[in-house]
């Protein structure tokens, strides 16, 4: 270690506890540790506990020019996980601010640290009465609200458009100074949480992706507890099918009959939520020989793609909402299925009927798939839909899966590929044309979603699981990856977020935009201490 | 005028035209005409026609060290109308960029420029087929939507929270280079126009309410047209039963039963809209006695509060929609009346056998007011809501109002105060309650309307409407909104927008947010050649 970092460590020692600066061997590679082809080592990982410990290590980090990496809880897996996007920097974990700093039961929001996690909110709105819910995604447990907010990431639920339920961000700036955004920098505000703009320009989007400052607080939005919930399915069995489907549920979409967010799955999707690849059927090929994916998915029930999605409010609303839906999607050849409470109480007392017969363990295997959907609907986390990551891992899931999965510690080979697309059936097919091709070139099954983040446009995530022990295949990933995004960039299916691999290639014409987003960094941290390189095609290079 | 202004006008008039370079007198007066106490001129009006002519503009006043002020329309009054902050400047007009680049039926929106106004927009999409309605204001039919957005205004429909449903800004700099905003920047891009955050720093946040850069172009998303609309009132009686009221609305509002944005208006509100100050009755004062309030009340049926809003959607879900108000307004002591369609179809047909009989007058007008409401809550814009700024108007409404209703030009005196309010009945209250003794000590009525803009919060609009032909109530104009805004300012209940005269006070106590703001405008326009002043406290005192 050079001989600054060392001063600043033992500097960084006397502002949070010797026992929260850590340089050891073990946490540095378990922080080191990622499901991408590329990984960066930090110096140290620093632990504060509060604002004023993350403004006094941004004032040393500055005076000794040795830049920080914010990271909430570091569970951003598959999009460069805990690590820095360049080396030589110090990692700054917010885990232990994990503060819920307010709640508001009449106004429904919360205010939380980064360090907070999905179960934690999830178990105190519980223990709070239920009276709202949170949004939660699929990234299971343990993993950070504000992380992935700032990521711009998305949910399920009618809130799981998450930047859209945030008011009131503490951002402590590279200088320093901690901003306060909306309304919350007026010592008397009284609408902070409840009302995002403030007045004058509004910040909040620019520190969303970026690193202009580390956000050390939000205030987030959360959703009254529904009345009722209906989950619902629909399946097409032919590929070119979802076309119409996607048409047809647009305008749901768009005149609010459907708040939450739609998920669609091809059938990989669906079956790698419950198992993982069949290495013995599959004769030493990394992807699934045609004829062993047809018998899976005929076993599973899946067709080529399945719709699914969430229908909240009053029984007479879910009702309204269920008619149009079906009206809806009567032209196309999908069929929603609507699952109830009732029938997975039904499901669960038939399915003890049945004991250990297959037909029983099938039921039962449904019934809890069921139940993890509405808890998520609901907002309670889930670990189980993390087993997509486990796909291609050497001895499968875990023992214990999925309690406390971590893909980048488990040695899990995972990469994303995440084009927005219109939200048009003729376009999402034409997305997934172009990337099915590279993948099967590459040796790899192509696992898509495409969720209907906004009322027009799809978020498509395409996962490359990988064998990570391999390095043949672990080559073979890249190269996937790299030539699945050039295509989609060209092609201006542009990505709404890329993990560290790709922070350089953002920027391949020099353009207004990213001058303009460097100009607001050398205004904001002339020095470059907090994340350089971090969605800055410039520096990342 | 300095002979550096009068060489940068005759460069000016070569980039657009000797025509549309005005330093006439009329020209000037009209731009300088104001709702507001007070007023600024512009050394001339510059009208660009093209986005390569408001750069050629932007890099001559760079290079002759004039400043350019934006606007769009120049309508934003009650909030400094079209006057620049600061005496000096060039006012650069954007009403002939009055092109909709782009209309998108199946994704639902348009790419319009800043002299696109309410009605041009409204005719087009009818025009188109219909299919999609926009969001309209009640500030009238020539105003303009991108000049209202970028003040973050909000109007009345699903799509009132203006500034969500926008994707995708095409920017001009104060260096001359043109920022395209969300994926925009990609010269292939497909999704600009349907998800607006792109992939790194979301910037679009930034260009409302600043002097930040010019904004040329926005994606704006359109509703889908809607089968069925129901327009409902709710009035109560008395000024304390309007807490339970929005109590038990923020919960459907919450909830999603209610996606438009409601408005609760006061009495006066209510009466304002249709008749002007009786100055006859008020014996020489500029409030009405309690008496003559009493009696217009009376005589219009107005109760002390109107909550007045629409359900959209199928028959069906708006069915389901009147029962869940029904329900929650049960407990209190209003009761909603539904207007739809046949009812209004009905009321017509049934003035017309009433004839001129009063009873005929009254419900044509009753009619004439649904119908009206009906044609905003599908984006057709209407001046006769502008009648409250009027109210003190000598000579009162002009004879063929509402159209081409100018209220700067027409010499209304008006202020709007607009705290935001976290959404419950209590502090509605409390707000009114501090701000009543303040209006009656000056003399005037207070209008008021609270608007549940986010499921959250209230966006008050307190109306101080004068004589500005009396120099007397001019000053206690004046002074009344000062006074309002101190105390609500000192109440934490911040304005969500401000005029001119209000700039310089945002920033009472020096603090990091706005310190800040300066940073990114001395990083983007370090010449202060846009709009200086503007949302920037330091340099509007």
């Amino acid at each position: 270690m050079a001989p600054e970092a060392s001063v600043l460590l033992s500097a960084m020692r006397e502002v949070v506890g010797a026992a929260h600066v850590r340089d050891d061997e073990a946490t540095l590679a378990a922080y080191a540790s990622s499901t991408a082809a590329r990984s960066t080592r930090a110096l140290a990982v620093v632990y504060p506990a509060s604002l004023e410990e993350v403004v006094a290590l941004v004032r040393l980090a500055a005076r000794h020019r040795v830049p920080l990496y914010p990271v909430s809880t570091g569970r951003n897996w598959g999009y460069g996980d805990a690590c820095p996007v360049l080396e030589g920097q110090v990692t700054l974990s917010l885990s232990r601010m994990n503060r819920i700093a307010a709640y508001d039961p009449e106004l429904g929001y919360a205010v939380i640290e980064p360090g907070v996690t999905q179960q934690q909110l999830s178990d105190f709105l519980r223990e709070q009465g239920d009276l709202q819910w949170m949004d939660s995604t699929g990234a299971g447990p343990d993993t950070s609200l504000v992380g992935n907010i700032l990521e711009r990431g998305f949910g399920h639920s009618p809130y799981g458009n998450r930047l859209q339920n945030v008011s009131g961000m503490q951002v402590v700036l590279a200088s320093g100074e901690v901003l306060e955004t909306g309304f919350g920098h007026y010592p008397s505000a009284r609408a902070t949480h409840v009302f995002p703009y403030g007045v004058g320009p509004f910040l909040d989007g620019m520190f969303t992706q970026s690193n202009f400052g580390i956000v050390t607080r939000l205030g987030l939005w959360l959703m009254p507890r529904a009345e009722t919930i209906n989950h619902f399915l629909a399946q097409v069995e032919r590929h070119d099918d979802i076309a119409p489907v996607v048409d047809a549920l647009r305008p749901l979409r768009m005149d609010g009959t459907l708040r939450s967010i739609l998920h669609i799955g091809n059938d990989l999707r669906v079956l790698s939520g419950g198992t993982v690849f069949p290495r013995e059927q599959a004769g030493g090929s990394s992807a699934l020989p045609p004829q062993v994916r047809e018998q899976m998915r005929r076993q599973a029930g899946v067709g080529a793609w399945t719709v699914s999605g969430a229908l909240y409010g009053s029984a007479r609303q879910v009702a309204a909402a269920r008619h149009a839906l079906r009206a809806a999607l009567r032209p196309t050849p999908a069929r929603p299925v609507f699952i109830t409470e009732a029938k997975l109480r039904m499901g669960e007392r038939v399915a003890r009927l049945l004991g250990s017969s297959a037909m029983g363990r099938r039921l039962r295997a449904q019934v809890a798939l069921g139940q993890s959907l509405f808890a998520m609907n609901r907002g309670v986390p889930n670990g189980r839909f993390l087993a997509g990551a486990y796909w291609r891992r050497r001895g499968g899931l875990p023992p214990d899966f999925p309690r406390g999965a971590n893909p980048a510690v488990d040695n899990c080979g995972l990469l994303w590929v995440s084009p927005i697309v219109p939200a048009r059936g003729s376009e999402m097919l034409q997305v997934y044309g172009m990337v099915e091709p590279v993948f099967a070139e590459h040796g790899f099954d192509l696992f898509a979603t495409f969720s209907m983040i906004t009322e027009r446009a799809l978020g498509g995530v395409l996962t490359i699981a990988y064998d990570k022990d391999d390095p043949d295949e672990v080559a073979r990933a890249r190269a996937c990856y790299r030539a699945s995004f050039d295509i989609l960039m060209a092609a201006g299916y542009i990505p709404y977020r890329v993990g560290n691999q790709s922070m350089a290639d953002l920027d391949p014409h020099g353009d207004t935009y990213w001058k303009t987003v460097r100009t607001l960094k050398d205004a904001l941290d002339p020095l470059g201490i907090i994340a350089p390189g971090r969605y800055e095609p410039g520096r990342a290079r």
